[in-house]
């Protein structure tokens, strides 16, 4: 890890003109890691591009430097290429691709577990709550004198990745870190409402319609978004939301399970599912199972696709929900 | 403000028998102080009872303590009543007139701006983020050493007041003391996903059928529960949930009111309504206005009773709200 560091702050140090890459459908952290990056590196006296395909999307725009973010590599020039937050080099989608073409070093700084260490330099941090913490430590080595364009960035990626403080992994260390950032200025609780708070009305209609006819049987919580329920919201885009409806639904504290239907545009059916201890939802994608060959994932979180109708899907992979839970608890 | 803490300090100091009186429909601030102070207290050699109208409540039963929670103070005795998080004496509900009817002094330890200072001694700080807070830095000055138990019940008011450190009253103190109660050995993650994560099937089955038709024009966004739906979930106890509801409705970013109806088991229609300024909603109240004589509150946050059925409810103050919205902004 120590030489991971070493070999990270040597290339940054050297580097003179930068693109920082994070990954497509960019969340708090990435867009966050990314511009804070891109301050910090500036501060240094560096040339720095911010780049994601998807540009920073609401509500991330109200962070600095979010109007500079390019959508697109072409006719930029760098000696160095950081990405950020990416798992894998697909995540950085085009611009990966784009950024490879340039034949210069790629530094990887993330802190997925499955990271595939994909950079020429490779700085992967497990044990950190978010790529901002990975970036915050960096520069913390390097004596950054945090500025506030900086401390902001990074608040928010360390905020949003925790969601407020709330996941399994955050300790003193982490709150420590977040106190760092405050001395320099940023206000917490501004971070919080630009970044979390502030909801859109299109996404309380789709929790409505995905809720308004939650079930609960047998320690399975299930809940279905149908292609009606979803248009008749007001069209707009049909974002990230619905899947982290089956985590909302494991949350019920008597569920073993907790399913989400979603009825795509082509009619087909997207399964996601959450379960708690000891229920394994891989048994489900074994040879002969209800959806063998249909999807995977890991033991408490699974995903797949099947055919519809969608009241044909649910009536057909509850029962199977419903006796693997029997089976293992 | 130091004169309050010193004599607080004095009759806790003096006192050998003490009952630690929280409000009514508990929340995590409320037990987690009452609790917290027990716990303190104890360790300081005195006999300590904590007392509240309705126990410890779920979620916040994994509370150490929380199984010895009072619900009459008759046959009771003490040299000294603590009140902890209560605005007002009426918070305190039966236990209140029990206590005063003990003849002995009252402490009153809270954190709103609208105390009426009812105790005999009162420590009052509006400036701090809950009355946990208020306690953990009382006990600071006693050079009271934490224990486990205290600081667990004290993080968990901290947190849940907070709403996970989201509050706009959020900054470096409150995350110290959160690290200061961390070190004694309480799990945060343990306390968040307890106190804060857990759920039960109703409240998602309720959170679906009020916002199963939420709808949003001309600065509105409003949605509503009939008695029907609400006996449709499972005729699980009416928490006081959908009095945030309203809070919800009016995190949409594009509303400049949200306001929720809810129809009571009477047929009357209970109305909750958030704004964001420079609405007042105070306006509706006065004199000729649709809810005079029927409600009242704060510029961003009133309620109101007013006749059924629900459709007639809604038709009559959808209208009156966008036109104070058209009017004001």
């Amino acid at each position: 890890m120590e030489d991971d560091i070493r070999a990270t702050l040597a290339q940054l140090e050297a580097a003179r003109t930068l693109i920082v890459i994070c990954h497509y459908d960019p969340d708090g952290d990435a867009i966050g890691t990314m511009l804070g990056l891109t301050w910090a590196l500036r501060g240094m006296g560096k040339r720095v591009t911010p780049a994601c395909r998807d540009g920073a999307p609401w509500p991330l725009d109200f962070l600095p430097g979010s109007a500079e973010v390019v959508t697109d590599l072409a006719g930029l020039e760098a000696d160095t290429v950081v990405v950020v937050d990416c798992s894998d080099a697909r995540r950085g989608g085009k611009l990966y691709k784009q950024a490879v073409e340039l034949g210069v070093p790629i530094i990887n700084i993330d802190h997925h577990v499955t990271n595939t260490r994909f950079g020429a330099v490779n700085l992967v941090r497990p044990d950190r709550v978010a790529a901002a913490e990975v970036v915050f430590e960096l520069l913390g080595r390097m004596g950054f004198d945090f500025d506030l364009n900086t401390a902001t960035c990074l608040l928010t990626g360390l905020v949003t990745d925790t969601r407020s403080f709330k996941t399994p992994n955050v300790d003193q260390r982490v709150l420590r870190a977040a106190i760092t950032l405050m001395d320099i200025g940023v206000s917490l609780p501004e971070v919080v409402q630009m970044a979390m708070e502030r909801k859109q009305f299109h996404d309380l209609a789709i929790l409505g319609r995905a809720l308004g006819d939650v079930r609960f049987e047998d320690g399975v919580a299930w809940s279905a978004l149908s292609l009606e329920a979803w248009r008749a919201t007001d069209g707009g885009a049909m974002s990230a939301a619905p899947r982290n409806f089956s985590t909302l639904l494991n949350s019920v504290e008597e569920a073993a399970v907790g399913v989400f239907f979603t009825e795509m545009a082509n009619r087909r059916i997207d399964i996601s599912m959450r379960s708690k201890p000891p229920v394994n939802l891989t048994v489900l994608f074994a040879e002969g199972a209800p959806l063998h060959g249909q999807g995977g994932g890991h033991p408490q979180a699974s995903g797949a696709e099947i055919d519809g109708p969608l009241e044909a899907a649910i009536s057909r992979l509850v029962p199977a929900l419903k006796a693997l839970v029997s089976a293992q608890t």
